[in-house]
């Protein structure tokens, strides 16, 4: 991301250069480490996350460098000279392992592994989950609004405003990984190539004299690409009349008016009057686009009514993940010097997974997606028979013969990252393919079915090891 | 913000750009108008919002411009070759004014107006919203955990990691104005002068092959400053017995241990446990931190448990400002081609204010907040006998002889920022004087007593005309 190219080393938790400090005053700078990524809790009482933002950690890695004066900074801050002598010339070689941008994914599954020296993987932290966190939530958010919708309504990202501030730069493009169409956040369509769209606001209506001054100047202005906002004042009795005499003037000159938004009332009403005042004007061409306080619930209410919608412009729900507002993943230690390592915590559903994983997705003879089994590395799946759940030691589940996909793939190299930036489109069309492959239990949004993530009886059998070891200390 | 800098132009709603276009091709881009912000609804079902964010839109507005490549990419998507040589030369030229950081604000008041000619004030928009809604919500959710808190107990910010992207930025300096001491983010610390802080992972404890040995290596790379963390494997059983071994060993080099922290399990009872075993080894200067899903509600019955905590890290909820995640602010028009202007809507609460406005805040003999009066900029307070309810006609408030006092001055002239970035600590000061002057009914989590917010009644009478007027057409 290049607005963070100049200081994005010093973006980052005060404690991961603590312990950077740590590992470098004892030698061990290059001590190689592993670490791995998941989340424990599904947002929006679903069963699935769908994962997103490795790109733009992976730009961010590849320049990750230290300035003179953040260098100054930690100095003030009373780091060690010969630590900062290091960082003066660090730069980022780790390997990078990562399911792929739109796939889907369920909690404690090792989504990327990071394999480096410890002081770079240890570094990586604050930025994977900063990124990856807010990507995978708002890709969650946008796939759901689109599962409703189906494929013909176009869904556009309404919600810079709401933002949360930059935040606004990811959060667009991630909407787009989950289905949508277009934002109207210039910045982020800029960066990433994004389709573009807007209509126009009430202060522009405002600022004229009357409606229908405003929406025939709007007109002049954009007769390609001209909608009208139509409840300024009021919807039907002056809204749609005025629209009506505009599109009827922009025939007239060859032009077609394009849309109408609906911006508040109720949403279902006003579309269906809207749309037979504009049919019986000769306007079936004009589209409706609705917004104001949308959501994936509202979006299939409106389609359960049989609302005349075309399009929807979407707002807060969608760019602040509302209302969970975060995606609780972490990063966590899983090899270090050679060894696997365990956390065992107060709470045992933190237990952490040791050794590099990988994660093996079982389909049944019509392809649909059964279970993930998690396994070390090197495992060969066709060997994995059982899984064994996470943190209860009773559960166990046997595989039958089912063909089996590894989802992680390798992504950086040496600190290289192997991909290009993708566009969101093609993770969305990735998405679909696989939420082709989800039965339809994991979808639904009332209690879905909880998908079966387990250990392999090896990892299992290491891990079970581990903690008894640790215990006897 | 200087990493918005090169591109802040893009930093908007594609509509924002499309009016502008309007406005100038209707030869307008010298007709002056004034907008003004304020939100609709509180978060976090408490009375009030402490306003923040103000700094960084002056300071993005001054630098405001567009580069050629901007342009280039306006051009590609069909904007108008004259209006886009006006955008090259396009510098900020608009008035601000603002309520200060750190001030209590309540719904439907009037925080910022800007005015300016009715491009660079449509242009506004966005960004204004997009950073102040972030930064008011963040600092509102700072104040309540504060106010539970107490003035003695340490609140850091930890929460980068769920932050929204590169919304951590803003997100951690607001923190400050609610109140908070310190933050994690070193970036916003390095950027805003707050104060830095972090303690150490699980990470660095698994990395090692015992916990001892991980926490004697910390405490030798950090004497000055060195927190153990105690639950990677065994709070009470193994975590504080090191820690005190630690301390100890310390304390035979003449250093102290500063702190350990709780991160999992019951923290009333860890935090009582700990205490007493490190009193009763002599270390009672060793503080106690806690983190792990801290919100208001957990400080609030952590404290009314007596839990020894001397600090609470707080993550998610505060940098995300959960459950609401969004303030709904928006941005109206109030005034275009010197006549004020107003939208009706579908909805009666959606109706705005017309005219530049200006907030009366009306205070007893006490000095206690009473009541605000939305007037006409220009109004004498003195005149202000009674306050109209903004949304029902019925209700009124007589205003007996108070002492008032206006909350929006001049930040910004002719596009120059009137005021140097403000230390967030001085708004917190500042927002501390007025908490002490609003009545306890308003500051409790439940159900708290709504604040009064009226129109003096010359601006209820401009606005009732122009109802009845628009009404008419």
């Amino acid at each position: 991301m290049s607005i963070l190219a100049k200081h994005a080393g010093l973006y980052t938790d005060m404690y991961q250069l603590s312990m950077a400090q740590a590992y470098f005053l004892d030698g061990r700078q290059n001590d190689p480490a592993a670490f791995y990524y998941f989340y424990r809790k599904n947002p929006f009482k679903g069963a699935y996350v769908v994962f997103a933002g490795i790109y733009d950690l992976l730009e961010i890695l590849e320049g990750l460098h230290f300035e003179t004066d953040d260098l100054e900074y930690l100095r003030e801050n009373g780091f060690d000279a010969n630590f900062l002598h290091y960082l003066q010339d660090f730069r980022y070689h780790a390997d990078i392992f990562s399911v792929r941008e739109g796939e889907i994914v369920f909690p404690n599954m090792p989504l990327a592994g990071v394999r480096g020296n410890i002081i770079e993987t240890q570094l990586t932290e604050t930025l994977l989950l900063n990124l990856l966190n807010l990507s995978s939530l708002i890709a969650t958010k946008a796939a759901r609004m689109r599962l409703v919708a189906g494929d013909e309504i176009i869904l556009t990202d309404f919600g810079m405003r709401r933002a949360h501030g930059l935040g606004a730069i990811h959060a667009s493009r991630a909407t787009m990984v989950g289905g949508f169409n277009s934002t109207s956040n210039v910045f982020s369509a800029f960066t990433y190539g994004l389709h573009v769209s807007g209509t126009m606001a009430h202060s522009f209506i405002q600022s004229h004299d009357d409606e229908l001054t405003a929406f025939r100047r709007f007109a002049k202005a954009h007769p390609e690409n001209c909608t009208l906002l139509l409840d300024t004042y009021n919807t039907l009795d002056s809204g749609i009349p005025h629209a009506i005499q505009v599109a009827r003037e922009m025939a007239g000159r060859g032009q077609r008016l394009k849309a109408v938004r609906l911006d508040s009332g109720d949403l279902a009403y006003m579309a269906k009057k809207s749309r037979k005042l504009l049919d019986d004007a000769g306007f079936g061409y004009v589209k409706i686009i609705a917004s104001n306080q949308i959501d994936e619930h509202v979006i299939r209410s409106l389609r359960e009514q049989n609302a005349p919608i075309d399009a929807f412009g979407v707002g807060t729900a969608v760019l602040t993940g509302q209302p969970d507002a975060a995606l609780d993943g972490v990063y966590k230690l899983a090899m270090a010097s050679g060894k696997p390592r365990l956390k065992l915590s107060e709470s045992v559903h933190k237990v952490t997974f040791p050794t590099v994983t990988q994660v093996h997705r079982f389909s049944d003879a019509n392809g649909a997606f059964m279970a993930d089994a998690v396994s070390s590395w090197e495992e060969d799946p066709r060997e994995i028979k059982e899984i064994h759940h996470p943190f209860n030691k009773d559960k166990a589940f046997k595989i039958p013969p089912w063909s089996c996909q590894p989802l992680q793939e390798k992504v950086m190299e040496k600190g290289q990252a192997l991909q290009k930036m993708q566009h969101p489109d093609e993770s969305y069309a990735y998405l679909k393919t696989r939420l082709e492959k989800l039965p339809d239990e994991y979808k639904r949004f009332e209690n879905p079915h909880i998908y079966k993530v387990g250990l392999s009886t090896r990892l299992n059998d290491l891990r079970d090891d581990l903690i008894q070891k640790y215990k006897q200390k």
